[in-house]
């Protein structure tokens, strides 16, 4: 991704990345108001990083204890000790253990731990520029976009999933505009997506999540957001707010896509309804830097996740292509 | 509206009233935290409190106008001045000329302050009361409501216009509970009717303004919300994110209804399409506090309106009784 850097100049970088012995990254609690970069050169403090959220986002957490594995590869350290340590760095992401898991049988292969590490992390971003290419291919130039939360370069090591295509567009030198909802309570839209967007020079502005059937009516040519989950039928869970702004883009007529890698169709999960949707604290809502913002004795629902049913999607953007709803069991061959 | 004091006692009040010679009203900038009573006895000290905002809400507004020249009559200070001097106060609230003319000609006419001025304030909550008998009886036992923004006792001096008939239905002794949306970005949803839901003890909760999908699905059975204005064919501008409610109500088969008094439909305004929308400070959405939590780069939009075809209407609550958007007309003889 390209990042605006302090003295003007414009770099290009990942989320995270290996060099000169270290492991680095960018410091993503320091966003959006600072482009700090970290390294390590002990696994041990990368799964710190991973524990407090100095980096986040399923694949960027997969690359993350990669590299983790790579700095205990290289200093000889117990392999099994190592994995144990980073697998308990957060609890419920697939990517942090799968990442491990297969870093682990690399090394114990006598793979080269930096060449390993750099593997996984490229097959992540690899499967992010097909994606980027795919959907790239829908947008035309003065198009009008709209995207909710964050699925961009920070959570996928590089380019991302919802704003891959957007970046490919960009790259080929077509004019557009994002609308970024912010996504409360935690605003990855407006901090994250909006840092990535800005960082692009992508023309775009935040908006609140209740403007989408303002902004659609006025004219919206397109949405793209991503997915953390697909069912074998389609219906997929995303950050909440998304349910709402399928409906409203179904009411205007206008195309919604859900850009994802295959590796997020969960074909063991049949429908949406299969899908449990994680219940966040109500001080998210409630609380801004610790001070209480809403009236004592009022409680606050959060849940974290909605569930758009298939109807409501024009297609999935993934690496293998662009698929309707009803082609996925075709994908899956 | 009830109010819970420090000692634990439970108070019916006012958001604004007149009491032992002084102009008494919340200091709604400390809500929702706390509970703070002001008083004044100079109309321009009363003048002030409408301009920084410690009262605010059209029709209080114009009540707090009335007290303003009441104080002015009480101490036969120059009524001219005051009412030229009063009408400063705020820029674009319609309520606050009107008020201010029409004690200003009770006054002249040789009426009693205290009296005109209560007169003025009780006949905005006589509407308020009528509208919450009308819109009560579409409350059952068991219910479970959405609201947006804040249209309850703070804004109107008492009961408020989409708040009013679950007032009125609490007071029946009907058990429901309401979704609150935040409704951001200055999260009125949150602070104002929150905090009226938790003095009255009606069982409610905070949710994101995206959720509104999500509790949809799982179960609503009627939406009420305010209105700012209401054309003639009966679209209407609310607080923005009640048209994606709308939508989103109209996609599930839940009632919507509009509670507003009478004098909120705008005859000349044949359509929405005539309703000019307030484009508010990015600040707004991209600061907290005064902190900037939006990237360095991005801009914000921060429409602070939205209109929702009259297509979307169940009902309008109004003091006159409940009307369908195709009986407006029968509602104007």
């Amino acid at each position: 991704m390209k990042a605006k850097m302090k003295d003007g100049s414009k770099a290009d970088i990942k989320a995270i990345w290996f060099e000169n012995g270290k492991v680095r990254m960018i410091d993503q609690r320091e966003l959006p108001l600072e482009l700090v970069i970290v390294d390590f050169d002990d696994y041990r403090d990368v799964a710190e990083a991973i524990r407090n959220m100095t980096t986040r986002g399923a694949p960027c957490i997969g690359a993350s204890a990669a590299y983790a594995m790579c700095l205990a590869g290289l200093k000889d350290e117990d392999l099994d000790e190592a994995a144990k340590f980073i697998k308990a760095a957060r609890p419920t992401a697939y990517d942090l253990f799968y990442a491990t898991d297969w870093m682990y049988a690399k090394l114990k292969a006598g793979a080269d731990p930096i060449e390993a590490a750099d593997e996984y992390s490229n097959i992540t971003v690899d499967k992010c520029r097909a994606i980027g290419k795919f959907g790239g291919e829908l947008i035309k130039d003065g198009m009008t976009l709209m995207t909710h939360c964050n699925a961009g370069a920070l959570a996928t090591v590089d380019v991302g999933t919802a704003l891959a295509p957007m970046r490919q567009a960009h790259d080929d030198g077509k004019e557009f505009f994002v609308y970024a909802s912010e996504t409360r309570p935690r605003l990855q839209g407006m901090q994250l997506t909006a840092w990535e967007l800005n960082q692009e020079d992508i023309d775009h502005a935040i908006i609140p999540d209740g403007s989408a059937a303002y902004y659609m009516s006025k004219g919206v040519d397109m949405i793209i957001v991503g997915a953390d989950r697909i069912a074998a039928n389609g219906d997929f869970a995303n950050k909440i707010g998304t349910f709402d702004k399928a409906i409203v883009a179904k009411h205007f007529g206008i195309p919604f896509y859900v850009a994802a890698p295959v590796s997020t169709f969960d074909f063991n999960t049949g429908s949406g309804k299969d899908i449990v949707i994680e219940q966040r604290s109500e001080t998210e809502m409630t609380e801004v830097k610790g001070i209480r913002i809403a009236p004592i004795g009022s409680k606050a629902m959060n849940p974290a996740f909605d569930v758009t049913p298939a109807e409501f999607v024009t297609g999935f953007i993934t690496e293998k292509g662009i698929f309707k709803p009803s082609e996925i069991s075709r994908m899956k061959e």
